[in-house]
C-alpha cells in the first residue's frame, strides 16, 4: 500500500498502477496505468511530426469527445512506423484495458515511447493488463514516472496545491523526456491530472497555451519525435463549480498549470541525453515574438554553441553566426551578447571580457545566455543543454 | 624551387606563395598568396549568413567588376564580428598586397578563416606580406591548401586537364572545410584557378550552378559560417578563344568544373570534424527537387541519424522521424528506405533486415542511404558525415 506522503500529491479520485511486460530489458517497469474513478474532461497536445505513432493517431481521434477515464502507457517501444498492425495493436491495448476496467474503450487513451519500427510485444502486454488493473491504487506518482522512462536518468513529477474558492485542489504532472526533444514537443510524454473541475474548452485552451511556452520552447538535439503527447485530465472530484475561460479561477488554475509545465520542461532539459549543463537562451528586443523564438532556437540548436558551452568556452562568435543564419531581421552591429552577467559583445564586437565569461561557464551548471538585438520590444526564452561526448555515446548505442 | 610534378597542376600564368604570420600557433603556415601574371576574369559565391566577415563584404563589392589578379588568404582568424577595425584591416591587407605586387588594390581579393570576434594581428600580417610576395612561384598547390587549413586534417586539391580546341587547359581547385559546413557553403574557402579563357558572365554562371549542386549540398553540423567564399579565376593564358555561355566548349568546361567542386565537396565531408564515416543521402521520387533536397538535409542534419550511423545501428525509425519533421509532402506508408543495398523499410514498415544493414554499417566507411518517397520524379543527393565523440572534443576545445 502507498504511504501517506506518496498519496498526498495524487489528485482526488485518481488511482495509479505500474508493471512489467518485458518491453524494456527485464527487471525494469515499462507499463503504467492512470485511472480516474469518475469520467473526466480531457485535453491533449500532440506531435506535429507528419510521421505519427499509432497511439498518437488513436488518441487524436478519441480526444475530439473531450472525455476520458484512463491512460495506459508503455516505454521501450514507440509503436511508430508499424503500419496497420501497429494501429490494430494500439486499439487492442485500449480495448483490453477498457474491458478490465469495465469502462468504454473510447475512454481509454494509449501512449507509447521507445524504439521506432518494431512491432509491440502484444502477447506480453495483453497478459500484463489484468494485473496492472487489479493493482490500481498501489503505485505512486514516482512509480508511474519511472515506468515511462526511456533514456531518462530520473523520474519527473511536479505537484501543486491551489485554492479554488474555499477548497484546495491538486494539479500534478508526470513526464518523460531525454532525447529527440525539439520544438513541438519531441519524445515527450506528459500526463497532468487534477481533481479540479474545468470546463472542456477551458481545459483545452489552458493546455494549448501552456504547452506553447513550455514544452514547445525546449530543444535537446533539434529532432522531433513521432510520439509526443501531453494529456490533461480534470475529473472534478473536488466538487468546485466548473472553471470557465476568462474567469478569475481560470487565471489561478492557468498559473499553476504554467508552473507545472515550465517546471517539467526544465527537468526534461536538465536530463537531456548526456547533458552536463542546462542552458537558458533569452533573445530580447526582437521585432516580434516569433523572430525572438526563431533566433533563440537557432542558437539553442547550434552544435557549435552547445559544444562551446560544454568546453567552457565563451565563443560568442558562434552565437553571432547562428543568429546570422536564423533568417531573422537583425543587425550585427546592434547586437549585444551576455553570458551570465558578463557582456562579451557590445554592438557586434568583442568587449574583451571572454576570460570572465569563461570563468562563469566553468563555475556554473545553469548557464544563461542573453542576446539583445536592440530592434523592437519582443522577447522569448528557449531552454536547452550542452552537447557532450556522452550524448553521442547514448545515441550511438541506443538499440544495442 | 618547385619540382616539375608540383608545377604541372598549377594552371599557366599562376604563381603561388605560402608563409607564416603567427596567426595560428607558431610553426604552422597561415598565409597564402595566389597571383596571376595577367589580369583575370573572376567570379565568386559567398556565404548567405547575415553576419558576414569583413573580407567577404570587401570581396562582394570588388567582384562586381568581374576582374581580379590576386587572392591573399589567412587562416587562424576569420576577421568576422570585428566591426569597423575589421573592415579597415581587410582593406589594408588588400592595399599592402597590391603595393607589393605593383597592381591596383581593386584586383586583390582577401579571404580569412578561423576564430570569430578577434581582431587581426595586422602588424604581423603587414610584415609578412613583402616576403610572401617575393617568394611567389615557390609554393605548390599543396602548400597553399595547407596554409588555409583550420581543423582540417589534410590539404585538399583537385586538378583536371581538358582539351579546348587543340589546346590542353588546366582547372585546379584548392579548398578547406572541416567545421561549420552546412547548406550554403559554411566555413569553406575554395579557390579555383584556370588558364582557360572564359567570358565573365559564363564564368559566373558556371560557378553558381556548380556550387549549387556541390558545396551547397553538404552538411557537417547544420551550422553556416560567416566566411565561406568560393572564387574562380580564369586568366586566359591558354590563348583559346573565350568560352561563352551555351557553347560546346562551355559544356566541356562546366563538366570539368563540376567534377572539381563535387570532388572537393566529398573531401570536405570526409574530413568533417571528428567524422569516422562518410554518408551519402539520396532522396528519390519526391514531388520536386526542392522537396527532395529539403528531405535529404533533414536526415543529414539529424544528430540522431548521425549518431546511429556512428554506432553501426540501422535505426531507420530515426530517418522516418527526420522526414516527418522536414515539412515535405510525403506519406509514411509509401516510403522505402535502403541502407547500402539493404532495404530496411518497405512502404513505411520494417522488412526485418536490420541485422543485414547493421553488418553493412559495420563493414563500410562510405555509407549510402537511399530514401524512395514514391511520390514524383525529382531527386537530390546530400553528403554528410557521422557525429562522434571526437566532433564534440574538437569543438569543445577549439579556442583553447
Amino acid at each position: 500500500m502507498l504511504k501517506n506522503k506518496d498519496k498526498t500529491n495524487i489528485p482526488g479520485g485518481f488511482l495509479l498502477s505500474a508493471g512489467e511486460a518485458s518491453i524494456k530489458k527485464p527487471g525494469r517497469k515499462d507499463l503504467a496505468l492512470i485511472y480516474s474513478k469518475a469520467e473526466a474532461n480531457i485535453a491533449g497536445a500532440f506531435t506535429t511530426n507528419k510521421v505519427k505513432a499509432a497511439p498518437v493517431k488513436l488518441d487524436m481521434e478519441k480526444i475530439k469527445t473531450g472525455r476520458g477515464q484512463a491512460i495506459i502507457v508503455n516505454s521501450g517501444n514507440a509503436n511508430a512506423c508499424t503500419g496497420r498492425k501497429g494501429t490494430h495493436d494500439a486499439a487492442e491495448t485500449a480495448a483490453l484495458t477498457a474491458k478490465n476496467l469495465k469502462i468504454k474503450p473510447a475512454l481509454v487513451y494509449v501512449c507509447s515511447t521507445g524504439v521506432i519500427g518494431t512491432l509491440m510485444p502484444m502477447e506480453r502486454i495483453s497478459s500484463a493488463i489484468p494485473e496492472l488493473t487489479s493493482k490500481l491504487g498501489q503505485a505512486s506518482l514516482k512509480d508511474v514516472a519511472s515506468a515511462i522512462m526511456t533514456t531518462d536518468t530520473f523520474p519527473k513529477v511536479i505537484a501543486k496545491k491551489i485554492k479554488i474558492g474555499n477548497k484546495t485542489g491538486t494539479i500534478t504532472g508526470v513526464c518523460k523526456g531525454a532525447g529527440m526533444i525539439a520544438p513541438n514537443m519531441a519524445t515527450m510524454l506528459c500526463f497532468i491530472l487534477t481533481d479540479i473541475a474545468v470546463e472542456k474548452r477551458a481545459l483545452s485552451k489552458a493546455l494549448k497555451d501552456s504547452v506553447k511556452k513550455s514544452f514547445n520552447r525546449i530543444t535537446i538535439d533539434g529532432d522531433m519525435s513521432t510520439n509526443d503527447t501531453a494529456l490533461i485530465m480534470a475529473n472534478g472530484m473536488l466538487g468546485n463549480s466548473e472553471i470557465k475561460e476568462n474567469s478569475a479561477t481560470y487565471k489561478i488554475f492557468k498559473k499553476a498549470l504554467d508552473e507545472i509545465t515550465h517546471g517539467l520542461s526544465m527537468l526534461i532539459v536538465k536530463d537531456g541525453e548526456g547533458a552536463s549543463k542546462f542552458i537558458e537562451i533569452e533573445v530580447k528586443s526582437a521585432v516580434s515574438e516569433k523572430e525572438a523564438e526563431r533566433a533563440a532556437f537557432a542558437v539553442a540548436d547550434s552544435s557549435l554553441v552547445k559544444t562551446a558551452v560544454y568546453g567552457n568556452d565563451a565563443n560568442w562568435g558562434r552565437i553571432m553566426a547562428a543568429l546570422g543564419h536564423s533568417g531573422i531581421e537583425f543587425y550585427e552591429d546592434k547586437t549585444d551578447i551576455h553570458i551570465g552577467g558578463v557582456q562579451v559583445t557590445g554592438r557586434g564586437v568583442a568587449t574583451g571580457r571572454d576570460n570572465d565569461a569563461n570563468r562563469y561557464l566553468r563555475n556554473n551548471r545553469e548557464i544563461k545566455i542573453l542576446i539583445n538585438l536592440n530592434m523592437g520590444r519582443a522577447s522569448a526564452k528557449v531552454l536547452t543543454c550542452d552537447l557532450t561526448e556522452e550524448y553521442v555515446r547514448v545515441n550511438a548505442e541506443y538499440r544495442t
